[in-house]
């Protein structure tokens, strides 16, 4: 019982942590539960309100199915759900009548044959990318729709009523969802991909800034979690293209207007990837190297200080500057002093002889990676707005 | 009307090249035809089978919704939607048994608020990163089953033999799904992540391999295409991953036993991602510095490309070592050549000065890098079964 106790106890912290990290999850939760039981009461009222009654399963349907996290993902499907139901029940009420010309023995085959013409081509349509990436659901369902269609029911007049239940439910499902998604502590899949941007090359601006310290022997305190944080940055592009891809369904709201570019975001996020690969070969350098200081590395040690620092405060700018929404006037004075450093530190090297070559395996990577990145940084000034 | 017929050429293109780059996409498309055209059989041999007719619909449903391009994905799939079903089909029973024991009044209320807690629950469970890398699904149509069986009829046998028929033709949907997608032309997720991993080891192998030719100017024709091969490599992780998952859930066949180790094969991937962040410093130097060959350059040019092509010469190795699911028996000589040449390369830095320090920075990153590849391989080798 003791064990089990602990592992209650360990779920508890793993919950609580799983709330903390991001508070929305729990309003999101709380959101579902709400437009579940409201969309049930529609069921419920049966007597009251009169029509619907056991139809309301594919507005229960559409509210599990199309809930998402995000306002995005949710208009995104909601779209779909909708688009395709009418798409597929107009091509599948067109395919049943079509069917009831061929008579009582050919109708099944007809309508037999269709189906697997529509699910064959429907199905492979999905492997389009550009399809698979906005569209999926939406050729699901509409494969789904023209199948019930099709196959329910043999009066006409009959599937059109069935058909006119199903899209009344399914839109009163859809608009449930998107107004609660849309009015009720939104959650905007494109704020947070602008927030993780910013704070992608902010985790970036840290590193620059502490490696320097690092490197060069005046270690700085315990605090070692900026070391590390670029990381996450190195596998986050499905997560970004998801978060564009919602984000181009969503409403003008706050600053971000009609026609956000949501696909600079995904070229910045690029460059800062170019960044942060070269971010870790630094890192590595860090760690292969923590011996005493040489001659050598004395006398680079001010130049690449400076150059760190500078790139680190140019990228802070920038990063501060995409949260804010404005031109980085500050990051060209920063990247300017970040060169006249870089120069100092060509001069230096032309002017020493070596004897202890050595060493250089070490030291010059830090001063070429510094160099590729002053490229890449200019790269994303151009960019960022 | 002709760029009409522009658009439709180049549009019977693009699906040739999608077919030609998979050729199990097309089969897969008329797999699922096929597959749904059977189970929609069911309904039209009704007057002979007697029973379900209308009550296809779920089976049918299941189909299109369960139904993925490799067995893995479907197995799992079919499971969460069979074990979702049954489990919250047993809860929803239970909530709808307890609400009748309120009364007529009172049972609305308690249903209610069971949807409320259970779809706020479950909500709040899909954010856990295990459950939502394999039982998303499943907790979908858990929320989902309970609402419609909570939901749906008053008479308790009426919930019991609807619930009977909706798992007898969710269970028919599910075998048909999952024998379709294993005894006919089966894709195997696993047996694809085992491919993918080795051809990315093996485009760094190339890469390696072209790398020394190219950087000491012994350029080796106009097929550049090993250049960029691995880059590919830097942003796979996402679909390792999914695969690894759905790998998980296929069964024993071919040269995959039961319990095959997927997660090795994840640590080998990040491995080889680590190496493919060196590759990508290693081929900057490459476009910034193509000047001709300096005298530093000449010194280090013979055991560097020895370096790198042993570096390739292992890599080539351990890629085909996986691929035909042997231990890499060579990989060790190639290492060792590659370290004495390093260190023929150390011993060749120490022995001489130099004037001309700034072709340096081009050049050691070179060397150093390679040294870090050394480290990284001997990782793989370790694991490499």
């Amino acid at each position: 019982p003791d064990r089990f106790i602990d592992d209650v106890v360990e779920f508890a912290h793993k919950v609580e942590k799983l709330g903390k990290d991001d508070p929305r999850r729990i309003i999101h939760s709380i959101k579902v539960g709400l437009t579940l039981s409201l969309v049930s009461l529609l069921y419920f009222f049966r007597p009251v309100y009169g029509g619907f009654g056991s139809s309301t399963m594919p507005a229960i349907l559409t509210v599990v199915v199309v809930f998402e996290f995000s306002v995005g993902a949710t208009l995104g499907k909601g779209f779909n759900r909708a688009l395709a139901t009418l798409l597929a029940g107009a091509l599948g009420f067109g395919a049943h009548h079509l069917a009831t010309l061929a008579g009582d023995k050919g109708h099944p085959a007809i309508l037999w044959f269709f189906i697997f013409l529509l699910a064959a081509v429907a199905s492979f349509v999905r492997f389009f990318p550009g399809v698979k990436a906005r569209y999926d659901y939406g050729v699901l369902i509409f494969i789904l729709t023209f199948c019930l269609v099709s196959v329910s029911g043999d009066q006409e007049d009959e599937i059109l009523e069935l058909a006119h239940k199903r899209v009344s439910t399914i839109a009163i499902g859809c608009l449930t969802c998107v107004i609660m998604s849309i009015f009720v502590f939104p959650v905007w899949a494109g704020h947070d991909l602008h927030k993780l941007i910013a704070r992608n090359i902010e985790k970036q601006a840290d590193f620059l800034q502490g490696f320097g310290e690092l490197y060069f022997g005046k270690k700085g305190g315990t605090d070692m979690s900026w070391l590390h944080g670029y990381r996450s940055v190195l596998n986050s592009m499905t997560a970004e293209e998801a978060m564009a891809n919602f984000g181009r369904w969503e409403p003008p709201h706050g600053k971000f207007r009609f026609g956000h570019p949501w696909k600079q975001y995904l070229k910045i996020s690029a460059m800062t990837r170019q960044c942060a690969y070269r971010l870790e070969a630094l890192s590595n350098s860090i760690t292969s190297e923590m011996k005493e200081p040489s001659e050598f590395k004395k006398i680079i040690t001010l130049s690449c200080m400076e150059i760190s620092v500078e790139l680190g405060k140019a990228l802070q700018e920038i990063s501060t500057a995409i949260k804010d929404m404005r031109y980085p006037f500050a990051v060209s004075t920063h990247i300017m002093n970040a060169k006249t450093a870089a120069e100092g530190l060509h001069r230096a090297l032309e002017a020493i002889t070596l004897d202890s070559t050595n060493i250089l395996e070490d030291v010059i990577p830090a001063a070429s990676v510094t160099s590729l990145l002053l490229e890449i940084i200019e790269c994303t000034e151009n960019i960022a707005e």
